[in-house]
């Protein structure tokens, strides 16, 4: 499956299963989804331009780069001071700031600077001087180009929206434990797609550690290090029913809730609990076109959620927060929604309550239409792993007798820390600095 | 210490450590801070009036409840039907709503309302029936006054704020192990002062973990499930030498950095190695008066942490946080600071850049003036705890040599984990519904 996930990742286009296997059953019509976004440039992989001339501008306290390429850089004499590499200001074993902050002449100005064995050498009015590399100073460029596509780069914010037709990525399980390629490929497109699907997992429960540890460690909730779900009597938990799960984003009670989710299928209902996702961003961004006023209502007004019970330990868990959460940009960068968590404590003025739920039901509705939810069915050995900002999940409900009781293992992750395995899977596989 | 503590959360006021032990050492004049606010409310702790009247207002859909005392409350029949408390729409053992909006119409009249046996009984127009208890009712008025209280009642948003004539409150180490009452009072005064010191326990490591366990679990990140404050050869980060460290938050690399921090002293320095801390939300609040364009800067714009290394496993984490958090409402819910951690990269325009850094210097200044900062000394067995989204926490540089090389043992929880245990406790306290 790597090769699949590799071409997908350098083509920036879904690259599914394709007749090699019947699962997961594609119940719709696969097609690819309705926008497609081109792979995450690489900016810096090629090398930087050498430095042609380096000059300060004492007036407006900058430093002014004129690269090899004909482009022009600029850089505040305060930024210089701030970010000195020497040992001094910065810890090397931790490459982290060293230099006081107290320290720091907001106002400094520049004694000097030259070119020396291909650096940019500084000295300060009080004689400490600050030597930069080119290519770590033309990364840092303060262009809005250059600045976004080395954010880019950090975070990996583009993506990818679908819908039914989704071709859902898919890796083998063992490869992505053991390969650092298909380990990258998995995690670029669980960031760009949203969900990633892994095959050939021992059905049996235990392997969500396995593929924790692969990118450092799960997240504890009070749940459980991984959680059982099942039918069980006197559930403290919805989804451990055999009912029906409605599309919802797992623990929005919480404020910051998991941000990546695996689902490993140990055991499958004979009859039923076949598997739902639905592209969250994808639909906020409909709905911002389709209903503003619903969007504006559902990002704007915060909502009550609510959990108690016992299970890891004993808890009473409440949270506020937006079902679209956007950022100061105005980006959708997390989905809070699950019905059964949903408060009965509901801080609104009473005018508000009516126009709550009437966006409410509009998004609800956006999120179920047929062309918007991809069906699937797991079978033992089948893990999904999803980003539990974006993607809302459901399940049909299931039958729950005879020798098959379904038994789902899942687990948590927070984004930082796959972003974090990621980065460095980027280096180890690209070389990238 | 319990009687302090407790007496502390009924009157309002801290309670400080005077007289008893000469630790935690008061370097600075004991004084009561400068804002003192209120305690808690309890508003329900009484019990709710009986319902004289409950009629529907089918013109706007509304339920009016009037109570006995001559009050009245409105609810939306819309939140009534969906928070219907019945076997079938909810599931008892998880209190969670089984009711799936998909099948709530938001539009929904009401056919009958009466008052049966003290319950407001309803029969929608498909003959659903529902009660409701008019305790239940009375605490989701939809008031403005009622929704404010109910809020407090949840979260304890309200703060105490104080500086360097904090009387920090102080319990015994074991005794919040072993006694409900002061638990809770440790974790209500945790959550209104933002610190409080326990003293007693063994001066050994693995405290913290027992202490964790009071309340949940700890929160494992890349420093490890406990992490130890030494001077390191090769230190992964600037707390792990025995340099100064200025007042910074803890790990504003991560985008949900840890909201509790605990600090147990095994061994302290010979020389130096002296705590300060600093109440973030007072010195925010304060530059938002003194220097508001400072404030306004801080708390737009995003600033990029970053931080790499190895400990638990290898990690790359970055992060984009404000250095001031405000919420919608534009209270201060967070401060991210830690100038070590503060990326070289700068994703800011060029002309934002040097406001920017006037902008910190503001803060940063305000923060280190001697009448804002509490300084003490750790003594083994000591453990301080304190809210790391809301305090910044440095230490003076000390002496690593001699027999007594220092050693601190630290941890995360998050507030959510924190929160949970202090609404339990005060269910078993105090008896809270």
């Amino acid at each position: 499956m790597l090769s699949y996930l590799a071409r997908w990742v350098s083509r920036g286009a879904v690259q599914a299963l394709k007749g090699t296997s019947s699962r997961p059953q594609l119940v719709k019509t696969p097609r690819i989804g309705n926008q497609t976004l081109a792979a995450a440039p690489l900016p810096f992989a090629g090398g930087s331009p050498g430095v042609r001339q380096a000059r300060a501008l004492d007036q407006e306290r900058l430093l002014q780069i004129d690269w090899d390429d004909g482009s022009c850089s600029l850089y505040p004499f305060t930024w210089l001071r701030d970010n000195c590499q020497c040992p001094l200001c910065t810890l090397q074993s931790a490459q982290a700031r060293s230099l006081l902050f107290s320290h720091l002449d907001v106002h400094t100005g520049m004694d000097h600077v030259q070119l020396m064995d291909n650096k940019v050498s500084i000295t300060w009015p009080d004689q400490h001087s600050s030597e930069f590399d080119p290519d770590w100073l033309k990364k840092r460029c303060f262009s809005s180009e250059a600045r976004q596509a080395l954010q880019e780069e950090l975070f990996l914010n583009e993506r990818e929206y679908w819908d039914s037709g989704l071709q859902i990525p898919t890796a083998d399980f063992e490869e992505v434990l053991h390969d650092d390629k298909a380990a990258l490929a998995w995690l670029e497109a669980l960031r760009r797609i949203g969900i990633v699907y892994l095959r050939g997992a021992p059905a049996e429960q235990g392997q969500l550690a396995r593929l924790s540890q692969r990118i450092g460690y799960l997240r504890l909730t009070f749940y459980g290090h991984t959680w059982q779900v099942q039918d069980k009597p006197m559930a403290n938990n919805v989804a451990y029913t055999s009912g029906e799960l409605s599309l919802h984003t797992d623990y929005p009670a919480l404020h910051h809730p998991p941000g990546v989710q695996f689902l490993h299928c140990v055991r499958q209902a004979d009859e039923g609990g076949e598997s739902e996702v639905v592209d969250g961003f994808h639909m906020a961004e409909q709905l911002r076109r389709e209903d503003p006023e619903a969007f504006n209502i559902l990002s704007s007004l915060r909502v009550d959620f609510t959990d108690s019970g016992a299970d890891y330990c004993d808890f009473s868990v409440q949270s506020k927060n937006h079902i679209i959460d956007v950022d100061s940009s105005g980006r959708v960068v997390r989905i809070n929604y699950n019905n059964a968590t949903r408060d009965s404590v509901l801080d609104l003025p009473l005018h508000q309550v009516q126009p709550f739920y009437s966006s409410l039901k509009a998004f609800v509705e956006l999120l179920s239409r047929p062309e918007n939810v991809f069906t699937y069915r797991m079978e033992p050995g089948d893990v999904v792993t999803f980003d539990n900002w974006r993607l809302l999940h459901g399940r049909k409900s299931y039958q729950s007798r005879g020798q098959n009781l379904r038994h789902l293992e899942g687990a948590y992750l927070d984004w930082d820390e796959v972003m974090s395995r990621l980065r460095i899977l980027r280096k180890t596989v690209r070389g990238d600095s």
